[in-house]
């Protein structure tokens, strides 16, 4: 979890990697890792590969470690093999990428970005009132870096964390961008009454309304496949008796689709189906957006090199959009960037079976290897 | 709420009532006030009538109270007509009927009629930590009574909390009995996953699954009208994230029928109907039971009496079951009992919308009070 005592060893551990392979550590003001690898012409903006260490209770050892530890891999095959690049390469470990211990998720790649302030990041504070900036001080990670800007690129790897390059057998896929997300408190009103006495037929039942609700929003999200998701994750009834018909409760509707118009028509259609539901079963229901990210599409012409450069290595490869939140998501309103994805095992993340094959994560690497050499190339 | 600064200062408005009507107040080991009018015959055994005075979070001024100031009606005006009673008649004030702060209800009630231990009564915490016991001293009402044993019988006035009296437009219900009530803990487990990129085919959302069983408990219960009573009041996924789809829901299932082989008849249906959804959708489901009370019929003799003083003071009658747990309940475990019901707008309960006639409450009263005399004259 993002700043504690075991953040702070995977971040002792990769500065001292970095430091024996002869890369300068620089820490920024929000505690993200940056590891240089200078380049050999005038140009400063530095060409930044990366991904995070930070990871969610009880999850896998490859969602976030695989592209930071697949990054000081290509720097240390260009050490091994001489190669000067005219840019700097960078390394990044980005702090807080999960959003697990410190809400909101993607939090130092969106200061990065300009996505929010480094005081509100700073001030952002965990379920037991530690805030970010007190944490990165104890343990040692409040930086003062300003690393180099304007960035010449962002190329992360990851596990797909779904299932359709395992489907497809393809080991590598070229992300084509970030689905949008849209968050919303859905809150369905009824009347608490005691679950005797009353008819049932007389009943202002929240829940049974909101079940409808539940089993319509996965409906409609399976009837927009295979791009849409539609869940619920949260759920409150506030009155939590069991002798109690629930006059209240309250759940997320989380929406996702790689387009705006496709996020549009989720919308409307779920929420022209609660309020239906609601107005056949006597109740009320209201919405309330929580946050609404817009699908954001990857630079062309580096998901043209990602590409060519697993053409060349003879990797199967194929375009799929990511459907979760990831640093390039910030970094792709500053910089052209592109991901790069590899199969995990039955698409199960945030979970300890979480699991990748060794030649899917070094045929990754060979493919970032290679990009950034098509980047950094003279023409 | 139950042994609160409020449940004091209502004890102790009352304890200086029956004091200046000239009625002995005893308390006994968990808190329950004994207003005592005595008898002029040799039998010791006291006629019982009363309820309770704690409440529940925002709910109204009748569901309790009415019973014991009905009680204290009675009493007083059995002394303003100079009428003496071979047998001593005793208000009742129960501590915690509601549960709503110390879990299980009706528990001084249980203690009396032998359900449970009065060390587990006061050992019984809660959600602070506070215990019966320790609440009990600090305000006052730790007793040391027993009071009269065997009891000749015990009679409780309430609010019917339902509509049946309301939409008959009758003033006085005869309560047949209590429904059995049974409560279930159902578990269900799918696996949790990103919201994002598991395509939605794929996923075992246990949220899902628990909106089916939802709508398919409150069908089962419409279908088994008019006397069946199902509902879920309490619902949790532990996962609790916008973006995780649910691994695992849990939820409780309350069945009201004042037939047994009814109530067997729900759980048989609701639990089948759950497997089968579970099985659909890839789930799997467990039960726990949390309890189980069987329907209780109160005295046939008593209710005749009861409703023999309805007709002759000229109010209109009909005989229903009670829906919800009353003190009575375990009353009628040891000693011959009955509940008289009052109609109560819209059959709103538990809710500050609560309200009684006044007509209604004082036609309690006097049918109370006719039935007490019919009890304790001379043949």
């Amino acid at each position: 979890m993002a700043l504690t005592d075991e953040d702070k060893a995977c971040r002792d551990l990769l500065a001292n990697w970095c430091h024996e392979a002869g890369f300068s550590v620089e820490v920024d003001r929000v505690g993200s890792m940056f590891a240089t690898r200078p380049g050999h012409g005038e140009a400063a903006s530095p060409l930044l590969i990366g991904s995070h260490l930070d990871s969610q209770p009880y999850a896998g050892a490859y969602d976030g470690p695989l592209g930071v530890l697949a990054a000081l891999e290509v720097m240390e095959s260009l050490n091994d093999h001489g190669i000067q690049t005219p840019m700097p390469i960078q390394l990044v470990n980005w702090t807080n990428e999960e959003g697990a211990r410190f809400r909101p998720p993607l939090l130092a790649s969106g200061v990065f970005a300009g996505q929010y302030d480094l005081d509100f990041a700073l001030a952002v504070k965990d379920d037991a009132g530690m805030s970010v900036g007190a944490e990165l001080e104890r343990i040692g990670y409040a930086g003062t870096a300003s690393p180099g800007w304007p960035v010449a690129g962002y190329i992360e790897i990851h596990i797909e964390q779904g299932t359709v390059l395992e489907r497809a057998e393809v080991p590598i896929g070229v992300v084509s961008g970030v689905v949008g997300i849209r968050d919303i408190k859905v809150s369905v009103f009824g009347e608490d009454t005691h679950a005797g006495p009353l008819e049932m037929s007389a009943r202002r039942d929240a829940l049974v309304g909101a079940a409808g609700m539940i089993l319509a929003a996965n409906r409609i999200g399976l009837e927009h496949a295979p791009d849409a998701r539609v869940t619920v994750g949260r759920i409150a009834v506030p009155s939590n008796s069991h002798s109690v018909v629930p006059g209240l409760c309250e759940f997320t509707l989380d929406l996702r689709h790689p387009e705006r118009a496709g996020l549009d028509a989720l919308e409307e259609t779920a929420l022209a189906a609660f309020q239906e539901i609601a107005a056949e079963r006597g109740l009320d229901v209201t919405f309330e957006p929580i946050w609404a990210y817009p699908p954001i599409e990857f630079d062309k012409a580096l998901r043209a090199k990602i590409a060519d450069a697993a053409d060349a290595l003879g990797y199967t490869h194929m375009a799929l959009p990511s459907r979760a939140g990831h640093d390039a998501w910030n970094l792709a309103r500053v910089a052209p960037s592109a991901m790069i994805f590899i199969p995990c095992r039955d698409g199960i993340s945030h979970n300890e079976r979480e699991f990748a094959e060794f030649d899917h994560m070094a045929a990754s690497a060979d493919v970032l290897l290679r990009t950034v050499l098509s980047m950094t190339a003279p023409p």
